[in-house]
């Protein structure tokens, strides 16, 4: 028998998982919720953009996690050995930069920047920890800077953004790093270089944490940081040197290569596998996105759509890298090698699914607590027909992601009337996003990468069997559910088994790791035909809405009133 | 001493009022609920656009509340006796046609047309009962019969559709009628005539009631008949009975002369004056419509804007008869002596002011009962800056009376993040029918119809002052208050003084009558700059959506969603 260890470093927890590679049998879990924060989150009740993470948790949840998914799986077999692991994979939330010393420590962990507050939420500022921490995805303080990015590269290097969808996003790396030399120069000029979540912790474990020495995952570099072969790797010296020049000398304490996930990052250390209970010298993939090992543990091939729904969606695909792949407008990243190696990697998503629907029930609770609840929605919004509210909403109440690259779009409902209820809102709230679903497969498809399959993995994908049905019916495609309900660790767990390699008990490549490790569940839901001739009328009206208040060319001129009505709040705040 | 009784029947309940003449001091008030149907609106849970009322409810109001009126005078002030009491106004809500035999008896009260189940709900279906009553202002079931007439209006009498706002409403008398004919052609053919319930009240109490000798009210004619002297009365009967012939023939046992509120209806009857312990003789005012006696209640005058606000809102101004006025598009009536003697009465109004609010507090609940009443949002929604929450609605949950007098237009909320609150929805509704307001005073004074002063009543103007000062604030005007709780039967208790007349201690006209009984109250509300400033900047927007749903000539594409949803929603329901 062989196993292996996936470690998912998610939003507010890490998870571990081990899986016996020959099956994809899930033996043993584990879960740390990180201690700093509210949460896991380091925030700044002043500042509603800043979420940053302490590393220190990050650590924590290897020894956690893994001993005790250890001891499960001793406990669901005992004829398991924890000796039979013979890799670990991991995957991180992204982009989720450090800044670390020479030795690869990050900032946050040296005495001359520690918590001030012991609490991990900014009490008193100025405090230059939560900028020594790492500066978690979702974090948007650099949208300035991410705006004057995309300006320079539009200018001198549109080639730069063709990639990842036109738009520099604030949640990249460059972003977060420049507004972090704009606004906290003493950290910045502390931080030796800037390493992913993805890529501490493979490094960690491997006792490869030099910044010079660290092999970094593509997937990270190719979607969040402009690292593309065609130009060289990263961005021109001259190009980050524009926007600020201590960026340009930055730029050579980064990285020239990276590697993608079939790549050993290298072997466990002789301490970590005796803290552990492992063997030591067994092989750490190179790390990736959580999203995109989603997609692996889902079974990701050229023509599989893998979703993941939960709070947001993250939708892959993988192209042939023979494929004359067109630059895809919108999408956030198309990256050789980023998500299976071999291919390219195409990733889309939609900034908010799951977050709507909570903050319906978490922030306006209709009817109160029980009858607010999204079981008690949930069953009543399943009774009604498409249609049949007359409702009609648009998914941006977190912006738009995919297809339209704009956080500065926001909620809209149209329809109501004197009598609309709680259950028929929130309807229309899954619906729209399976409008925004059906909006990127156009694009794709559009531009001639075809779906032929739609796997959706994640927490709301499993658990909401009307969202699903919608889905289908708004797409008029059938849904199948991923088999593992960790798929990001799983796909962690299938990068173990191929850096381990057949010799060792595990495989050589991706398709046959896959292949025997990743399945679908026996329950799919195929649209229903009337629904479907519905939602097609629907759709038709979404669209008009979607390109009336998104596309600042549109025929009418409304682009202008989200943005107007941003920059009205904004000037109120102030 | 000399006092008059106003007689106020509002949607719900019937309300009399007493009145010193020369103070304006209300001595005695009394309240009837309606007591067939649903808070005393018969309903048909498989047609919402049903709404009809018992007319035998009507007359047992009189008793009932003029006699508790009395005895509460009495106890109020003992030198009140009811001997003094020198006239009688009353008023209803309108267009409330009933269908009337030979005798001015209403159908429903004959037997072969009695109510089968007693309830006044329908149960069993079909039941001519309900089409024998009273046609409430709200029902909406002639919808279809109103686009007959007004497409039929647009091609041969455009001038008909001038003075109502280009589209005649399902709400008004001849929709009703025609779909009554188109339904139920029994309760049709029954019907000598149909007579409009702020008609039927006055000519009861003075045994007036046949139809051929009722004196109709100018006000109701004027605003829902289409009745103008221009075209000598009623629409033409050619036109009528292009409709339908039965309609054509109607036309002669309807009515050829309207008399304006200074004209006695009639002497009060022996009978009556018995039942009631009132005086014999004392003369009964032409009836009006409620918001029109409303508006007299509050001191109506040229350039005074009288604001009616509760469920919805009415908003009155008066032009001298000499101005050349021109057609306003979108206000909804303008009707040579309707409101005042001697001038041009000019009707505005929003479908749904506090009806919005309701409708949120009601059915979405937000927090449950306690946290999302309207006091606990009030009070939250009062700490938040305009502009603050970035939020944007439109007040058309109702459909949009003026200024684009269309039903089929519905709500609308845009701005929404994941982290907006109720409270902010709350205060987007109130501003959005502040908005709603401004862009009524605004196209009366695009048309020269000034508007100098602002007078608010009802419960909504003295009940909440976050409204007021919003409204303040948008509208960048000081915002009054009627001094009397009950403008409309106070305008009515004015219309009785005036027929009274001053010999009989009453006066001779409508001025001398409001300025001796009419006040505002001590606090107003004055636009705060700094808000004007805001809200400037959101009206811009308001009105960029406004034009973009509002409108089928916009220059983009989105009139038609609104619409499209309706007819969808349409199509699943049958």
């Amino acid at each position: 028998m062989a196993y292996t260890v996936g470690l998912d470093y998610g939003t507010n927890s890490v998870r571990c998982l081990i899986v016996d590679v020959t099956s994809g049998n899930e033996l043993g879990t584990a879960v740390y919720e990180y201690e700093t924060g509210e949460a896991g989150i380091i925030l700044d009740s002043a500042d509603h953009n800043l979420a940053r993470q302490n590393p220190a948790d990050y650590l924590k949840g290897i020894e956690v996690t893994i001993k005790e998914a250890i001891a499960k799986a001793k406990k669901a077999d005992k004829d398991f050995d924890a000796n039979q692991i013979i890799g670990i994979g991991i995957d991180t939330t992204g982009s989720t930069p450090i800044p670390v010393d020479e030795n690869g420590t990050p900032l946050s962990m040296l005495d001359k920047f520690k918590d001030p507050t012991k609490s991990g939420l900014i009490q008193s500022r100025p405090s230059a920890w939560p900028n020594a921490c790492a500066w978690l995805w979702k974090d948007h303080t650099g949208h300035a800077e991410a705006a004057e990015i995309t300006e320079l590269a539009e200018k001198e290097h549109p080639e730069y953004l063709a990639k990842c969808g036109q738009t520099y996003s604030s949640e990249w790396f460059f972003s977060k790093i420049f507004h972090c030399l704009r606004t906290d120069p003493k950290v910045f000029d502390a931080a030796y270089s800037w390493v992913e979540c993805c890529d501490y912790i493979p490094a960690i474990l491997t006792a490869r944490q030099k910044p010079d020495i660290i092999k970094r995952s593509r997937c990270a570099a190719g979607h969040k940081a402009m690292f593309n072969s065609r130009w060289g790797g990263l961005p021109a010296k001259d190009f980050l040197a524009k926007l600020h020049p201590k960026l340009g000398e930055l730029r050579d304490r980064l990285y020239e290569k990276t590697y993608t996930v079939e790549t050993q990052a290298g072997k466990l250390t002789e301490k970590w596998a005796q803290k552990l209970g492992l063997r030591a010298g067994i092989p750490v993939a190179v790390g990736a996105f959580d999203a995109h090992f989603g997609a692996v543990g889902s079974g990701i091939a050229p023509g599989k759509l893998v979703k993941i729904i939960g709070t947001s969606s993250c939708d892959m695909l993988v192209a042939e890298s023979d494929q004359d792949l067109a630059d895809i407008p919108g999408i956030c990243g198309i990256v050789d090698g980023s998500i299976l190696p071999g291919f390219f990697g195409l990733e889309a998503g939609q900034s908010a699914v799951g977050d709507i629907f909570n903050w319906f029930v978490n922030y306006i609770q209709p009817g109160g607590a029980r009858e607010g609840s999204h079981e008690a929605l949930t069953e009543k919004a399943a009774k009604l027909k498409p249609g049949q509210s007359g409702l009609l909403a648009l998914d941006w109440n977190n912006g738009n992601r995919t297809i339209l690259v704009d956080q500065r779009l926001t909620g809209l409902l149209v329809g109501q009337t004197l009598h609309t209820k709680p259950e028929e809102i929130y309807r229309a709230l899954i619906e729209a996003t399976a409008f925004g679903a059906l909006t990127i497969i156009n694009r794709f498809e559009e531009y001639d990468v075809k779906v032929s399959e739609v796997i959706n993995c994640g927490g709301i994908a499993e658990k909401n069997p009307l969202l699903m049905q919608v889905y289908a019916d708004v797409t008029g495609r059938e849904m199948k559910i991923s088999r593992s309900a960790q798929s990001c660790a799983l796909g962690a767990c299938i990068a173990g088994a191929v850096v381990a390699g057949k010799k060792a008990g595990g495989y050589d490549n991706f398709p046959d790791a896959q292949a025997a490790m990743c399945g679908i569940k026996d329950i799919t839901y195929k649209p229903i035909a009337e629904n479907q001739r519905v939602y097609q009328q629907l759709y038709v009206l979404y669209k008009q809405l979607h390109d009336a208040f998104g596309l600042s060319d549109w025929s009418g001129k409304l682009a202008n009133v989200m943005k107007d009505l941003l920059d009205i709040k904004d000037s109120i705040k102030s």
